[in-house]
């Protein structure tokens, strides 16, 4: 099931995960930090777990995001949350909105944007987050998260969360503009490295 | 099943996870910087992410440990891997020779460290390791993850993590030595918090 399809399948219900602009701004507190997290250690060079932060801050944007109008009950799977589907989440994350921003185009150039996209949309970020975080054997011999995720894989992913955070929330309540002075000072830093 | 009746019934293998001294060095070297991101992010008060990383610290100390004698094939469960599970592994890195490290009994007291204990050995790691990454309704309110996680857990945490890795894998080989000095700064450095 695409996942637009899915969105607007969603019954609307009176409890959404997010239900009040107060709530909204906790959750995006939550997300920023998040994404300062990622930042911090890229900026350290430990680049996989910055990857799979990047990855959560992406999954928490979708659910504050889509959270705002459902409760995440799956329409056709009964008994399913697709608030709780990492690969759901990466899609919800990864809006078609998201790409048509100059300056993620900017700074990532168009191909690696659309491997970022193709990415979220097609599982590859929870194949990117397991990598990030365990140790595992493959084809015969030990792999470790930094042998997986390299820096550019890593910066791409930090601008991304920042964009798709921006291009979801900035805008909803007062509070999110002050917290978008913090992360569009992040994308900046993160760019020219 | 307790997890020592499931460590001593383990069916040894020839595709153990950890197969050289090698491997168990990468394996250990991925461990380390999973501390200090822990460590680092504690020190700039990001307390759920941080407490997130010694969790995951405790799961990939508990795979490198015990899978350098099983490929976690569970001895009763066909098709289940005991490493794929957080219980388990956060059960196999709380091993009774953790808490009767003089140096983590100082730093945390007995209450505490017993509390840690009791966590690793009852879900309680799975359930932090939920609430530092996501937020989510409880009892008709949103929480997010830093009024669910404060300074001390954190602080414990990260101290366990480090108390772990020394117990289970410092010691087997030369390589480890080196890497203690790392864990034992940090160990210095968290306990004076």
């Amino acid at each position: 099931m695409d996942v637009l399809e899915l969105i607007a399948g969603i019954v609307r219900t009176d409890q959404n995960l997010i239900q009040s602009a107060e709530e909204l701004d906790k959750a995006i507190d939550h997300i920023v930090q998040l994404i300062q997290d990622s930042c911090c250690l890229f900026m350290n060079g430990s680049y996989p777990t910055s990857a799979f932060l990047s990855i959560t801050a992406c999954e928490e944007v979708a659910k504050a995001h889509i959270g705002s109008f459902t409760d995440g009950k799956h329409p056709e799977k009964s008994g399913r949350n697709f608030f709780r589907d990492h690969k759901t989440k990466h899609q919800m994350a990864a809006l078609p909105t998201v790409p048509m921003g100059q300056r993620l185009q900017d700074a990532l150039g168009k191909a690696e944007l659309q491997r970022l996209m193709n990415m979220a949309q097609h599982a590859g970020f929870v194949q990117a987050r397991e990598n990030a975080l365990y140790f595992q054997r493959e084809k015969g011999s030990l792999v470790i998260p930094v042998e997986k995720i390299d820096k550019k894989l890593t910066r791409s992913l930090a601008l991304f969360a920042i964009e798709v955070f921006d291009d979801a929330l900035v805008g909803r309540t007062n509070h999110s503009y002050e917290m978008d002075d913090i992360t569009d000072a992040l994308f900046e830093q993160i760019k020219n490295t």
